[in-house]
């Protein structure tokens, strides 16, 4: 079935942790989405077991209809590791040592003070003719290797940083460079917060039924998006027809629109802050840190954030956040007041030009009838004016009360800053 | 290849929006947990767009190689759902409607105000032979067919919520009344930190020639796994094979086994202060306050966790840590000196048992030559004494020095919970 004119990849997740469900495939999903960003086609996906025979059988189908077959998973150092003996064992290919990647894991181990093993030197071993496909992150290389004319293979490592890097940093330049990569598809994701999807949807519904580019809505932890896609012969060409559709969307959407693709919150914030030479110290109570992280996750995010106090204890609260004993004790610490103190007392004790605070009630238990699970006060202290803002993210979890209020508060503050004059410190 | 005696079931997701990557297929990993929880050999998973002649290729190999077909997705009203008449035309039989299946979507429509379409009609066609699998939540229902000796298919919706629910409600009851879960396969996870995976797998290599139970090792962001499976009659006789197979690597591993399953660095951590009645503070600089956020995740922390100070700028280490100036200018952030003082300033500040202090670079930038991007040291400060440790975690990207450290941060702090004396104070 092989056809040289037609181009189709297949996807083989290697490991018998994913059959047994220890893992979530989520390997499957990133190439499938990088394979489609290519204009790739990609018709099958198959899961198999650390099982030499039954990797084999999958090696030989998928090789009988796909011409690029991509492997994730039993590259690792120990016996039940066995995607690349079985690959070259299927293509009846000797494996050959090679020193440029035994040398490659005994520096990275030498680096981290670790100790080699035998099992490591397998690593380095890879089909006669196969070139290596370099990890910069762990010590397991992927192999690029053509076994026959018309087939191309390319192996990863499981775990998903490893591989995300390889297939970005080789892969996808090797592929454009073979010209696999025929018509484009490229998409570009709008991102909101403060509206709910069928408030959006209803709004920009005339735009659903385009043909290309196209739009479609989803939702993912509190966060709306709206991808447009199109396909054309260059990216450049692609991106030409989604600007209009972009700029009529944010048109539409106003300040609830908080950026595009890789602009989170947390970058949107930033780069406001930035922008404005402001900067932002956080008190956080029941996300312990969580709104921190997030900020710091940021590169070069030291240029305005400066840091923060995780007040998890109400002692905490008063000893370096200055809080009122009083108020905790009568309005409780999940109040408008408390979550007001709280961002005006670390604003003044970092000297800051904005302070952001959390307190709420992240569940499962401390729900009151009045302050109930997933009830939170998000407080901004900023040159004009302190204020908190009451929510009810509902008790869906402690994992999402915690990461919707971080969330929240960030977009408060970004609303803060858009309608705050520059400079009034 | 079909074996009665061998009971072998493979998983089919249909779905182009699996192949597009528009959708996590989380169906996966739940059907993969099932079976093995049933003790049910599952050796393929395989991904298949909208498209019938791939379908029907995919049928035909899964019912040449195992006799329990579970099939999820593509039962919808739109005319890309294609799954049961594939089926159907597979094993060359007809579809007829169900009224019992039409009345109730007309019923469930009703019910909740919607409009029927022609579409709707579709999903009240089944197979000639094959009985109705009930969807008590959603419109599709699924079957259960036997469309030649010792095969059985099963078809869930795509939606989990959906089939979830079929999938305990009505598949567990069947598959046991007919004997497929003869044999338990029970798993357990034993987690290491400290310890890399090929070290950890040399000192335990003589058990993974073993078959019942099996050991195999894996490793992720830093921690490394031993999985102990055992297939038994029961789930009680599983477990009692596992034990002394677990008490056997608990004794070789020694302190660097934190614990089992789901317990985490951080849940290990919280036993143990819990246990001894000893409270935690922390100063972040490098993770932002991720240590304060991994910690709060764990319902019910505050009773040993009361917070801390997230030093991101130096000012803050000064003014809320106690940090000397000195020693900042003379021997820089990343240092020694500087992850003791912040780990003994926040345990005075606080007032807590246990002060923890990560400062590093997590790069991309601020990396040199003597403090290399990976670059981190930890502070604990204790009843009896504070120290700090360097650790070198590689130049791996941002999160994972982060993640790392915070791991580490606890495991550091584990080792000298584990080896001070009680109530020092």
């Amino acid at each position: 079935m092989t056809n040289v004119e037609v181009k189709v990849a297949e996807v083989i997740s290697v490991g018998s942790e994913l059959l047994l469900g220890d893992i979530l495939n989520s390997n499957g999903q990133y190439l499938a989405q990088e394979l489609a960003k290519l204009g790739i086609a990609h018709y099958y996906q198959t899961t198999v077991g650390d099982n030499p025979e039954r990797l084999q059988q999958a090696i030989e189908l998928a090789a009988s209809r796909a011409n690029l077959l991509i492997f994730t998973g039993g590259l690792g150092p120990t016996p039940d590791d066995l995607t690349t003996e079985t690959i070259a064992n299927t293509f009846q290919t000797a494996l050959v040592e090679r020193a440029e990647v035994w040398n490659d894991i005994q520096a990275k181990f030498a680096q981290r003070g670790r100790t080699l093993t035998d099992n490591n030197r397998k690593q380095a071993l890879l089909p006669e003719g196969a070139d290596i496909l370099k990890n910069p992150v762990g010590t397991a290389p992927g192999m690029i290797w053509s076994p026959q004319p018309h087939l191309l293979i390319l192996t990863f490592p499981g775990v998903p940083s490893e591989m995300k890097r390889m297939w970005q940093d080789i892969a996808v330049p090797l592929l454009k460079a073979q010209g696999w990569s025929a018509d484009v598809i490229a998409s570009r994701i709008l991102r909101f917060w403060g509206v709910s999807e069928s408030a959006l949807a209803e709004k920009v519904s005339h735009l659903f039924e385009q043909a290309n580019p196209t739009v479609a809505p989803y939702s993912n932890w509190g966060e709306v998006k709206l991808r447009i896609s199109a396909k054309a012969p260059t990216t450049d060409a692609a991106m030409a027809l989604i600007a209009p559709m972009e700029a009529e969307i944010r048109d539409i959407a106003g300040i609830d629109c908080f950026g595009a693709d890789a602009q989170s919150l947390g970058t949107a914030v930033g780069a406001l802050l930035q922008q404005r030479q402001e900067t932002l110290a956080v008190a956080e109570s029941c996300t312990g840190g969580g709104l921190g992280s997030y900020l710091t996750e940021i590169p070069g995010s030291s240029q305005y954030f400066h840091g923060g106090v995780i007040a998890y204890d109400n002692s905490v609260k008063q000893s370096l956040l200055d809080v009122s004993a009083a108020d905790l004790a009568q309005l409780g610490a999940v109040s408008e007041a408390v979550a007001k103190q709280m961002a005006q007392g670390v604003r003044d004790r970092l000297g800051t030009t904005w302070g952001l605070s959390i307190t709420g009630v992240a569940g499962p238990d401390g729900g009151t009838p009045d302050k109930p699970v997933g009830c939170v006060y998000i407080g901004v202290a900023g040159p004009v004016n302190v204020m908190a803002k009451r929510y009810q993210f509902g008790a869906r979890g402690r994992d999402w009360v915690r990461r919707v209020s971080v969330c929240s508060a960030l977009d408060q503050l970004r609303r803060a800053c858009i309608t705050t004059p520059f400079h009034l410190d």
